[in-house]
């Protein structure tokens, strides 16, 4: 299934992108894609439904993140060996976790807004892994009962933040409009192996970052199974893991986002987005 | 006022303690201490409310954390120029941020829960600044009025973790019953100089940590005027200011919390906090 959330940020409702390519309302099987609704039961609630019967979403609505209620936004670090190689950095040697703002998550279509005197924002294309059922001490083999699919997310970065102000990243990665999440939740049912997803990013239409989870150092039962021993993972919790090779950062010389350009990406069978780049008013 | 959250976890109610030494009960006031509830107007609403009339709560209920809704639980390192001398690292040029899981928060008296395989938890007694009104690009003149209160944080950290364990401190900081809160949202109008107040915290009885936010490198005003240039701080959102000298790792040999044991903590004016040091089972 590809779950989506649709309407003005704050008040949007559940629906589902239907074979038929209409999007239909899901607000009569389940009060939003949050909590309890990515539950297995949940889940399983809306796969019963006879989506056929559902009220098609007029016109072509925003779309919001495909998830609400995330308690945790959790990157990933250093997560493909190009990438660690291009930002002049080992790949660690187990996973480099950090924090994303909650506050910073917006809709796949969402600007990229550039913070007030920011002159190093930056773009990196990620697989977001989408909790469905609490986690805690789960291992390898029981970690995917614990997801309840997958997304795009954009995890953007202003570099100056990051890095030159002071001691750990999240201080760059957590302003408004720098998590871009969906277009859709898709179910796990439907990506049979997240390990092998073809990955991109554009710049004005120029390709920037042209990868594949196949090079992602630890995958997703890995960093599943090792977040869960550090704390209990809940519905709705993001974990986007990490970026393939061709930043802004990492490019002779370095090129940084600018207002009026647009960024484009995209995950084999997840979907894409497309962001306009403004400047902070 | 002094207000708290009393119930099981995750079925608190919103509470006030009466001048009386009861407990009242605010349900008919306010849904929960969260989100609008801490607004300026919120909080007149409660202000204004008969006490009297309020219902006493009988007994005495667990205290939950004193607000919820907290989407971001950022944290100040290294604010105190003595603690940062015993960790062994410089007074940052700037603030250095980092972000606590959200589901790591728990109530002022839960039990402190040792990991699995943990073997370096620490303790640090730190004054939470608590977000009334959101607040972006704001002024250090302006930040005072986006703060609804203060709250005693226990910053519980492990510190192999935090340092040991691959970059970025969030993994040693996000442990679940690792984020004490409470007991009371103490309204700032009880706190006329937040600058100069005393906090401390004892292991067992003893005293580990005796200091006061005089010495804090960045404050209040500062920290929240600082954060709002990254991020839109929303009601809720805590920022757990610092500690004072006296931790775990900065004793000589180091000292860290095994089962059995008892943390005690407190600051002026905020209440305190007592927590029984457990194993995860």
């Amino acid at each position: 299934m590809k779950l989506l959330r649709y309407g003005e940020p704050g008040a949007e409702k559940p629906g589902i992108l239907h074979t038929d390519a209409t999007i239909r309302d899901l607000t009569g099987i389940v009060p939003d894609l949050a909590g309890a609704a990515l539950h297995p039961e949940g889940l399983a609630a809306i796969a019963a439904a006879d989506i056929d019967a559902l009220p098609i979403v007029a016109g072509t609505p925003r779309l919001g993140p495909c998830v609400a209620g995330t308690g945790k936004f959790i990157c990933i670090g250093l997560n493909y060996a190009d990438h660690a190689a291009e930002s002049g950095m080992d790949v660690p040697p187990e996973p480099v976790i950090f924090m994303k703002a909650t506050s910073a998550i917006c809709g796949p279509n969402d600007p990229i807004v550039i913070p007030r005197g920011s002159e190093k924002t930056d773009w990196e294309v990620e697989l977001g892994v989408i909790i469905g059922k609490p986690a805690k001490y789960v291992t390898e083999d029981e970690a995917m009962d614990h997801v309840a699919g997958y997304a795009v997310t954009n995890d953007v970065s202003e570099r100056a933040y990051q890095i030159e102000r002071a001691g750990q990243w999240t201080k760059g990665k957590s302003c408004d409009n720098f998590g871009q999440l969906g277009p859709w939740l898709v179910t796990k049912d439907e990506v049979p192996d997240p390990q092998n997803l073809k990955m991109w990013l554009t710049l004005n239409g120029e390709t920037m970052q042209d990868g594949s989870t196949t090079t992602m150092v630890y995958g997703v039962k890995h960093l599943v199974s090792y977040l869960s021993q550090f704390m209990t993972l809940h519905p709705g919790d993001v974990i986007s893991t990490g970026t393939p090779p061709g930043v802004g950062m990492g490019m002779k010389p370095q090129r940084y986002l600018k207002p009026g350009e647009v960024v484009e990406l995209g995950i084999e069978g997840l979907g894409q987005q497309r962001q306009d780049v403004v400047a902070d008013t």
